[in-house]
């Protein structure tokens, strides 16, 4: 399934941070979820006084206020479908299955389409414990190149989020600014050639070639109809300028 | 080519943070790039307890001993050929182009391919300013739900480099002309600007916005370095032309 997650889909999915410890961490995590429309947040044990502090933080307030604590796990997932542990890798027990998250979020994707998903982040130091894991159908990392630094908790939910909530078939949109017309073109190279003139840049004879030149290095400018209307009146004033300070007689 | 980006390129890109407060982003950014193998960061102008602290935060320490401060963003970003400006939306100014992260960062990759990257982040409160933007080729943005909150910094940071690093099986055509750095195209913006100033097109006072509208003005040109050598050329002689004849005692 591609397309954007509907709101029900967004509200299908918890985020479930496990024993985390720092209140700035939980503030980022409720942030990010604002940042991509997820509202539903729960706490598994987590330091009391950073979960007090990071109620206070600024950003993603509304998602803090409605976070859910559970003592455990189990309770934290119960009304879940699919439960999804992410790691680092390093601890995981080799039954799991790994996928990485662009494969993971897509399953999480197809799945919130029909029914409650729990995504479970670690604490800082340890991430998940096997008893954690034992709790997920499956498990999901971010490929890193630095294999043995995981990443900060923030920044991993940041960008589970951010993939989930990524249309990955985005259609480019094209750019509205119209290019400049070949007429624009060709009075900005007159224009040019001869403010050239005048400033010794180009000697005579006036050749056709020093005039094709400069034709093709107008056009590879590739102006919007905006930018070209700037420049033939910056040109044309320079150009002005120029001829008056000619010798009489000299055109 | 498709596929991971190799070292070389990944070296090619610059993260810059400019007037970043807070030591924790800083730290954050530093330990993102480390995750998917960034290691160049610049800061312009950060808070300097901030950028203390983050030297001696965990995680990404080998990129933060590396970092390189500048004073200003045109020094930061002189040897790029790319300047990419990240925002939530709502400052840009109406000519300049913004692309998604997925669109941006594909068009990133391209570049890595044959040249240096910068992309810029702005500071936690107020994202880049109008100067700060004046100096880059385009914006991109992280596609958000709630449109009014912008995301955490380190949050945008990682999310952008991990969609760098992330798989999109998009081949990477190679084009075989080197873009300008920006170092040749402040060069040119700075005599044009005087160009214009002699020829009376902008009356005096001298103000920012004049220049960095010329500065957004040039950087669209997209030009290719023999390109913008042959512009600086121009723009030099019809500059000393126009200076020349300017009455006795004027600069």
């Amino acid at each position: 399934m591609g397309g954007l997650l509907a709101d029900e889909q967004l509200a299908s999915l918890a985020v479930v941070l496990v024993a985390t410890r720092n209140p700035l961490n939980i503030g980022a995590a409720a942030r990010a979820m604002s940042n991509f429309g997820f509202q539903r947040l729960r706490v598994v044990n987590p330091y009391q006084i950073a979960f007090r502090e990071a109620r206070s933080a600024v950003g993603g307030a509304v998602v803090l206020a409605a976070a859910e604590e559970y003592a455990s796990v189990a309770e934290a997932v119960a009304d879940c479908q699919l439960v999804v542990g992410t790691t680092a890798g390093a601890r995981r027990q080799p039954e799991h299955a790994l996928v990485s998250v662009q494969l993971g979020t897509r399953r999480i994707r197809q799945e919130l389409a029909r029914g409650r998903v729990a995504l479970l982040f670690g604490s800082e130091k340890r991430g998940l414990s096997n008893e954690d894991l034992s709790h997920c159908h499956w498990l999901m990392h971010i490929p890193t190149r630095a294999a043995n630094l995981s990443l900060n908790l923030g920044q991993a939910v940041g960008i589970c989020l951010y993939e989930l909530a990524r249309d990955s078939r985005v259609p480019v949109k094209p750019r509205i600014i119209e290019s400049a017309s070949a007429d624009d073109l060709e009075r900005m190279t007159k224009l040019l050639l001869q403010a050239l003139r005048w400033s010794g840049y180009l000697k005579p004879p006036a050749t056709v070639e020093a005039e094709e030149k400069l034709r093709r290095l107008v056009y590879r400018l590739r102006l919007s109809t905006p930018d070209a209307a700037v420049w033939l009146g910056m040109l044309r004033k320079l150009s002005r300028k120029l001829r008056d300070g000619q010798p009489p007689g000299d055109e």
